[in-house]
């Protein structure tokens, strides 16, 4: 990358999406309660059974996820009053990054024991690994072969 | 996802390489950290001045990515005594993570200005989005296509 555009990038942290999204996302807990959803786990005691977190913890996360239209709350029972959280098509969206997480405790911290879940590509029926291509050429897309730019929404907070 | 998956691999949290990344880059602090790396900044003084973050926070961050082999410190200067911290193999390894929350942060929170920052392919030479697809089949992946199952790595925990 040129040192021009990290000199334009990289101070305006706060105009970052990466910035924006751990506002949102960034939190040890809150991933963890994704990987949940994502496993399919909708329901507040499973999670917190799973977890092992403090339930006013867990409600705090939860809270938050709502709130940010990730999760939806709906109620599942009235008596007693039972709610289940489940994943909005925004939360949904968040599925590469929980992927991309998992790929790479797969690769770097599996103690040689092999990956504790694998994932299975149902539309082709295969054992796979995530893989990040370019949306334009469809070729591999690696650290050392993108170079960022000022985009439009840096441009207009300049 | 079959409720038997489910059962199987949601309650073994901590067997899940979700949580073991997490567990290692799961903080907030940690992924701005890593987004100022991957925009090529390499020095103690840059990353404190652009995240506003105390340096004692800092500090204790960037010897945990060290201690962790994400990243390598290396004296630049003698006098005074400098160090930079520079990705490992491993760190680049994370580049899915951060550009998966780049592109969530673009899609989602740019209150319609458009991304901050674009990645333009070196390859191509296209701006693009990533895209995330099956490393066996090529198509894409996303949360509704994939199924998880247990993997080696919790049959042997098991």
């Amino acid at each position: 990358m040129s040192s021009a555009a990290v000199e334009d990038i990289a101070p305006r942290t706060k105009s970052c999406s990466v910035y924006r999204t751990v506002e949102v996302v960034g939190e040890r807990w809150t991933n963890l309660i994704l990987r949940e959803a994502f496993l399919g786990v909708r329901r507040f005691d499973q999670m917190s059974k799973h977890l092992g977190i403090a339930r006013n913890i867990l409600s705090d996360r939860l809270g938050k996820l709502v709130d940010n239209e990730i999760l939806e709350r709906r109620q599942y029972s009235e008596r007693p009053p039972r709610f289940e959280y489940r994943l909005t098509e925004k939360g949904l969206d968040l599925y590469p990054i929980v992927v991309s997480l998992m790929a790479w405790g797969d690769k770097h911290l599996d103690a040689g024991a092999g990956a504790p879940v694998e994932l299975v590509h149902a539309d082709c029926g295969h054992v796979m690994q995530p893989k990040m291509v370019c949306s334009h050429c469809g070729d591999d897309v690696h650290a050392r072969n993108v170079r960022p730019q000022a985009g439009p929404g840096l441009r207009e907070t300049a």
